[in-house]
């Protein structure tokens, strides 16, 4: 029987079990990836307060996971698979196990959107991929499609034309949803070339990528980036991992939580990119984690 | 005329204007002091996700500053005096100038308790402080005084026993409060003693401060600590700073803002420290400046 269970180890997860165990409760945090989250899979971390110069996902995740674990925090990587939260005895199974606890802080994140083609899967990781990669080196000098107009899309479009040949950054919209610093950058780019009112139609190869088809619906034309071993990175956005938990009350697909991120029961929280919240940053999911272990422990020591 | 000024320089106020300057907004941050605010003057920073290992107020706040700056931040020196903030030019005054902008975002932080003596002002840093030290390295094989029982005392008491001789850690409460790991620390430490129900009655010395008398409200009696060239830490609360804006709403003493930090006003926001919240870390004055500059920025564009 655990004080506190934490069901996922991104930037919140994290938050809240250096919290959780400062305050002394004997906490299970269960990733069933690695620590970092979605955070640690990005190339930049950039407007988090007090990072690095330069700062990497991975740099990030990694400094993240030794400050917990000099907490002496205790990490199952696990997948949870279902829960049982509305009685005082909280439930949290994994494929494996069943695990206890007097509190839950659910911090699950989002999982990246597939593009959706009939063979998405055949190129995974083959050419396609839902996030950057830890080889990204692999793409020097070499073509890469980066699919997204958000700050996430625009940022690995411009990491990536640091040392690509040459980027194209496809983006279904008008114009690109992301903040001026990065429109700056990718219009003053000679490497970055935008199409805008762009999907992605096909996606074809031999046993990697070598040709992705653009269809444009503005003007209906279609357009081929042919090359050998072309990288395509997609940043379409993300779905809330909210299956484990189903007594919980939702708001728009997201978990729903007050002021301090206590879900509709009491002793779960709710933090992060899972939780309904109007921003969704770094540095928003930080404080979600903070609140949420502040409030475990008093919740805790009440019972 | 700005898009946005932002006074304050702690960690909200950074935070505010990195995702400001990311966004183009032509941003002025005003800071009377130094930037970093409370957080900069104190000796570690413990559960912010992400710090470095052994990380110091100063260090912290100095990556803080270096990460604005390279975002082209305009910093002013000069102390704020007044504001202008019910219309929608919005009006911010120092001692000797007038800056406008189409929005504000309040920062101020708080400012440290005195102990309240007669003579508070005569020892001010000359053996006693508001805050940490830089110079804490005088203090080595030293007799010191912490007063206070918060994680700010406690943390101080904590930092000072590694190099100070002794450590008096003067607390008016029957127990500190603070969080389980520095109260593990602290009872563990030769270095410490605790004086619970106690406060200070008197501070003397000649040009320094060479002794301090201890009230104990349960026993009734006094406690002189006596060694020559003492360091006595005050570390008792903090008032909000409020006084620059009096046409915003309050609450409990603080600034009334909505989960975007948004006050009363539009297109004036409160951040961190000064505004009301049930939790106050760095971690939530970080996010605070997130959701206002993001929301700023909405409002600007929205004019």
């Amino acid at each position: 029987m655990y004080d506190l269970i934490i069901v996922g180890g991104g930037p919140s997860g994290i938050s809240a079990s250096i919290y959780a165990r400062s305050r002394g409760l004997n906490t299970l945090l269960i990733e069933k990836n690695k620590i970092g989250g979605m955070i640690g899979k990005i190339s930049m971390v950039t407007h988090f307060a007090g990072i690095m110069e330069n700062e990497s996902g991975h740099s990030f995740a990694k400094r993240m996971k030794d400050q917990a674990e000099s907490y002496g925090l205790e990490i199952a990587y696990e997948e949870v698979v279902d829960t049982d939260l509305a009685g005082p005895e909280k439930i949290v199974k994994t494929k494996d196990k069943t695990y206890k606890a007097k509190a839950v802080i659910i911090a699950t994140g989002t999982t990246a959107k597939k593009l959706g083609l009939e063979n998405d899967s055949e190129f995974f990781q083959k050419g396609l991929y839902q996030n950057a990669q830890d080889d990204h080196d692999y793409y020097k000098d070499k073509t890469v499609v980066v699919v997204g107009g958000s700050d996430g899309a625009c940022k690995e479009a411009i990491y990536l034309s640091k040392f690509a040949k040459e980027v194209h950054l496809v983006h279904h919209g008008e114009k690109l949803g992301t903040v001026q610093e990065f429109k700056t950058i990718i219009e003053n780019s000679a490497k970055i070339t935008v199409h805008l009112s762009s999907s992605v139609k096909a996606v074809s190869g031999d046993d990697k990528v070598n040709s992705v088809i653009l269809e444009n619906s503005a003007s209906g034309q279609d357009l081929e980036i042919k090359a050998p071993d072309l990288g395509v990175f997609v940043h379409i956005g993300a779905d809330p991992n909210t299956a484990i938990a189903k007594e919980l009350e939702m708001e728009d697909g997201y978990f729903k939580v007050d002021n301090c991120c206590q879900t509709n029961l009491p002793g779960v929280y709710a933090v992060g990119d899972v939780r309904n919240t109007l921003v969704r940053q770094v540095s928003t999911a930080v404080a979600d984690g903070t609140r949420a272990a502040i409030k475990a422990n008093e919740y805790i020591n009440s019972l």
